[in-house]
Order: structure tokens, then sequence, then C-alpha cells
């Protein structure tokens, strides 16, 4: 069973494939913990609706990490930044020559900024 | 225009979004250069109908890229890569000690193989 952050964070990958109005619904319930009666006054739609919006948004969420994986690249990729930056952080207290120390901090700064 | 490399890096990134026979008539087109004639006796379909299917999946892929960027993000991400492995090579090089050398060339292994 997938959390609500894990929708949340799948509506951050995925929100654009969604319409506005779908993309609008997903992002007050998951992020902005509306409940559907709340949505339903908001956007003048059934609650009935609301309610199969939200699970049919829920379902293609599902659907494109299925099929496009982008999390668990995600995910993949933040572990190797953790592991490239701890190196670095060794590699940076290993040395006492102070352009040398700036290029790694350079570098840091880069994989945190940038990749 | 799109140059047909193009179209196929984005049959990379976005092809699983499509159905199993599109995928298939958009990658011998664009990846084994079949022509229409050749792909419309392969798959049993009119030259119109496949000529229909790859304006349809085209016009889908340019849809997905300027929702989703990964194409745009690709690239980004190379481009910083190249630059932290240009100063990881600069560090290697200005460096005499072994234990060093052996972490810098870690890192770059990881930057290169794993981001």
């Amino acid at each position: 069973m997938e959390t609500r952050v894990q929708i949340s964070i799948l509506l951050d990958f995925y929100g654009e494939l969604l319409t506005e109005k779908q993309r609008e619904i997903m992002n007050l319930y998951y992020n902005e913990d509306l409940s559907l009666a709340e949505l339903s006054e908001i956007t003048n739609t059934s609650r009935q609706a609301i309610h199969d919006i939200l699970k049919r948004c829920h379902k293609m969420l599902l659907q494109y990490e299925s099929k496009l994986k982008l999390l668990e690249k995600e995910i993949r990729i933040n572990k190797a930044k953790d592991a490239i930056l701890m190196k670095l952080d060794k590699l940076q207290n290993s040395m006492g020559n102070a352009d040398i120390i700036q290029l790694v901090h350079e570098i840091k700064e880069q994989v945190m900024n940038e990749i």
C-alpha cells in the first residue's frame, strides 16, 4: 500500500500528465489535506465524482511509475549522491592544500545542486 | 524540426507510454530504418495507417517531453557530470598519495556508472 507521501511524490513527477483539474484536486487532497467534502464544495463537483477522480488519478500515477520508474531512479541516484558526497567529505578532511580543498568543495556543490 | 536521432532518444524515454504496437512501429521506423512499405507489409497494416501511427506517436513523444522534460534534464545532468569528471581528473593529477588517488577513482566510477 502506498502512503500519502508516496502519492504526493508521484504527483510531483507525473502531475503534468494529468489534466489541470485532476492535478488541482490531487494537490488539494494529498498536499493540502483537504477533505472530500471541502473538495466537493470548492470545485462545485459531487463527492462521488471527487472520489472517482482521486481513485482514477491514484491509479494513473502508479501506472506511470510502473512504466517510467522516475521515482525508483530518483531514489537510486540519491543513494549514489550520498555515497559520493561522503567520499568527497573524506577527501576534503584528509588534505591540507587550500587549492585542492576548494576544488573538492566545488565538486560537492555541483553534485548537490546540479545532479 | 526534430531529427530522427532526437525522436529515437525520446522513444527511449517515453516508449513505455505508447502501446506495444505503436512502440514496435516507431522502433522499426526510427531505429531500424524500415520504410513505410516494409512496415506496412510486416505489420499487415495499410501504409496510410502506418503513416498516421508514426505521425500521432511523433506528436505524443514531443508532448510528453514538453510536460516531463526528461531529455532536457538528461542533457543538463550530462553536462554537470562532464564538469564534475573534469574536476576529478584535475584533482587526481595533482596528487601523489595512493589512497587519495584510489578514492578519487572510486568517486569517478560512481559518477560515471550510477548517476
